[in-house]
């Protein structure tokens, strides 16, 4: 199984492994290794590259991880980010009631009440699948951590469950700071907390995980364009529309005809698409937007397209993002539970700004990288990262065990280390410090043999070409930048 | 007062300002709006080259913010983690009941008990600072945030109070990854969290904030040596040792010889010392390692300095860091407790690594920042940043609002924002802007000028000479590299 044999890797090299491991570890809970710290920065610092790159006016705020109960009365958590909870009467294991429902029946159970899944559970006779006991009635349960604030007796608090909430809560400051400007985006990349009731083993679906989301807040009348449209009107997207099954060929122009939705959306998916086909080089059959339809759908979501990426590990195509038209759900709702005025006035005009949210899961992002460069071939193991993301971006070989070549090849990796992710490596046969690379996906190995010492080249290979050339010393550095900024 | 005036300049600027403002705020919380991300994250990138770059060996990891209790029985912070608490009888408010007695009495209570403590309370006859009222019983308050894991009566986890533990626990994994060497260092940055009783409103002692921390696992027999000691051998040092007021310069071989201090230990001070001076440009009067010993220092730690930077604001030197020699304290502890063999077996010889410890606040040293680099120059406000930390590296300018000259400005904006932090700015006179960019620290504006359309310059100007000069268009971006990385 491709999985098994990613994880493998993933295990032994560095990039994940299940957390506070020798205590047995907790599920939905992973630590990142030294490589997959790297390779998920790598990934981070490029969405910001990007996404704070389409605007002047879009920047990076860092709000706090705990946030006062308040937060969540106006952004509706406290009432409404439940799962549906039934335990076992006999063993008390807990389960998501909706979960057994779905599996038992094959029905979608996405809008029935606590009632009517306990109800359902009666009338399918399901037990509970460890010990096949009876099930107890069905309640709502919280997927919020709570923190006690103080000592005993002092406020509640809450571990954020998404990082959105921390842009809504920053709009009035920040749009001060900024100087009353729309459009104006307020992004944030950081951890987020949701108490899943009993996550299966594995790293898709995590109690503590990473978002990168971009709240960009704008005037609604502006929805139906956008300056820069006319640079992406023939940009072809790959979509699949709700009700239907395939995925079909729009540009961006006909999106916007054939379907009415705004500009300022299509355009920001346009956007979205570059980075993954250019930037992240998913190979454009493994990508596409999908569409979100009737319950599917959050009811303040006006416009919602899931961003999805071909996984072989998970069996076809998930989320990893996706771009909501969230209106004024999110200002209105903190404007009444803070009793603060959100409303904005620019030349006179009084709103409250609509809010247009991309919103990333970065350790899907991580896994979609994992799984689509993965490359198992004869006896090579290959990750073929994008060479810009990969964790490692060239490693340095002394040919042997020889003092001239090490003295070389330490110089030239203490030379090349400030500025580029290196290594060095002197342990076993050339052709097995190779694999060892190729393995955690390093696109450029130098070799320092004789030739270094005696004319001042290096040999480069090349991690997907396996293509080996010369290079003289002194433009290692400067080859290696051209490549990685074709 | 100088905290009042950056304060100003950091809420109105977007520094930093109290988290979830809107709802009142949380006292302990705060978040960094786009500037103050940006310079925090300029730091820790600063901080990553630096002590990552110490060895080959060393690397950062990601650990999970929630982490089992099973955790902190190992580490101890469950038993001794703790804050003695006291109550107002009368009007409830929670104090620290050790800072009242010391407050009261002048004397140090660091190792009083919660039964001494109550004593003296009577014996002083202390009262609620607030009311007036009988204050109650101490009690030890555990500084922990706790959440419960799954559905009730699941999991116990708490919020990590320090990220150093994520390294201690990920330590036999990542050895085995990294090929059993040590030295090995693993570094974290991330949140951290500590339930303070009542921190007094401001940014110095947060609820939630940032560490940097860097945990060195290493053979105790190789303590009296490194091998790039006689590299700072000479390098001198100021130091406050334990016992002494003054602050004195000793070179590294002299603390060595004098203080038997083992030389992997002052190696790293000497580098500590570096990144404080060259990378932060820290005036070298300002700085100073603070050795603690007696009761101050953690039973465990075998040798302890802090790091120290006088802060104008905060009324002198101020801990911003600090090196522990913690022994084989906490893989031990986490070896009983877990019952994982936390050994390692190097050629044969068999022992429990011991781990120093570079550990650094990261909100304090942001805050440092703010404070050393901070100036009052008549009417002009100036953060004199080091050109490579300023949160905006460039801002570009047109001279006047005329077509072509904001077309050349934007063109030069739009070439050079993807590779520097840079800004556009066309409100108000030069003059002004200039003086809007001094308040943040911008070290550089180019100003496009009638010039820009007929000779091909721009007028760059130097926030702290304010010299200005013409530069041709395209040596922009080289000469602003060559300032950077001088």
């Amino acid at each position: 199984m491709k999985v098994d044999d990613i994880m493998d890797v993933a295990l032994r090299r560095g990039f994940i492994f299940p957390a506070s491991e020798i205590y047995g570890g907790v599920s939905g809970f992973w630590e990142y290794g030294h490589l997959g710290t790297k390779l998920r920065q790598n990934w981070e610092n490029a969405w910001r590259r990007h996404f704070l790159g389409l605007d002047p006016n879009y920047h990076e705020i860092t709000t706090t991880n705990i946030m006062p109960k308040g937060v969540f009365e106006g952004s509706g958590h406290l009432e409404n980010f439940n799962d549906p909870l039934t335990s076992c009467t006999k063993c008390n294991q807990r389960f998501r009631a909706d979960d057994l429902v779905q599996e038992a029946t094959g029905r979608s159970v996405e809008d029935l009440t606590p009632l009517e899944l306990s109800e359902a559970i009666r009338a399918e006779g399901i037990t509970c699948p460890k010990c096949k006991g009876e099930l107890g009635e069905v309640n709502l349960f919280n997927m919020m951590f709570q923190v006690n604030i103080g000592a005993a007796g002092g406020l509640t608090g809450y571990l954020r469950p998404e990082t959105a909430q921390g842009s809504f809560v920053s709009f009035k400051r920040m749009f001060e700071v900024l100087r009353n400007k729309l459009p104006m985006g307020l992004a944030i990349v950081g951890r987020v907390y949701r108490n899943e009731i009993s996550p299966r083993q594995g790293f898709f679906r995590l109690r503590e995980f990473n978002q990168a989301e971009l709240q960009i807040f704008f005037d609604p009348d502006a929805f139906e364009e956008h300056p820069d449209f006319e640079t992406v009107r023939d940009t072809v997207l790959r979509v699949k529309q709700f009700g239907s099954d395939d995925i079909v060929s729009l540009t961006c122009g006909e999106l916007v005809e054939s379907r009415g939705i705004g500009k300022f959306y299509v355009y920001h998916m346009a956007r979205v698409q570059e980075f993954y086909l250019t930037t992240l080089r998913i190979p454009p059959e493994l990508f596409r937007f999908r569409e979100l339809g009737g319950k599917e759908k959050a009811f303040y979501n006006k416009v919602h397209w899931d961003v999805e990426v071909y996984m072989e590990t998970l069996g076809g195509f998930k989320e990893v993002g996706g771009i909501h038209y969230r209106t004024d759900h999110d200002l209105g709702g903190h404007e009444k539970a803070s009793k603060q005025r959100l409303q904005v006035n620019i030349d006179g005009k009084k709103f409250v700004p609509h809010v247009l949210e991309l919103s990333f899961g970065v350790d899907r992002n991580f896994w979609a990288l994992m799984d689509v460069f993965y490359e198992q071939e004869g006896e090579r193991t290959v990750f073929h990262f994008p060479p810009a993301l990969a964790p490692v971006t060239v490693a340095v070989f002394p040919l042997l065990n020889k003092p001239e070549l090490i003295a070389a090849a330490e110089a030239l990796y203490t030379r090349l280390s400030p500025h580029f992710s290196a290594d060095y490596d002197r342990g076993g046969s050339i052709g097995r410090r190779y694999r060892r690379h190729d393995e955690v996906g390093t696109p450029y190995c130098l070799t320092v043999d004789f030739d270094t010492v005696e004319k001042g080249t290096v040999t480069l290979r090349d991690r997907d070409s396996m293509a080996q050339e010369a290079v003289a010393l002194d433009t290692v550095a400067a080859t290696l930048i051209a490549r990685l900024c074709p």
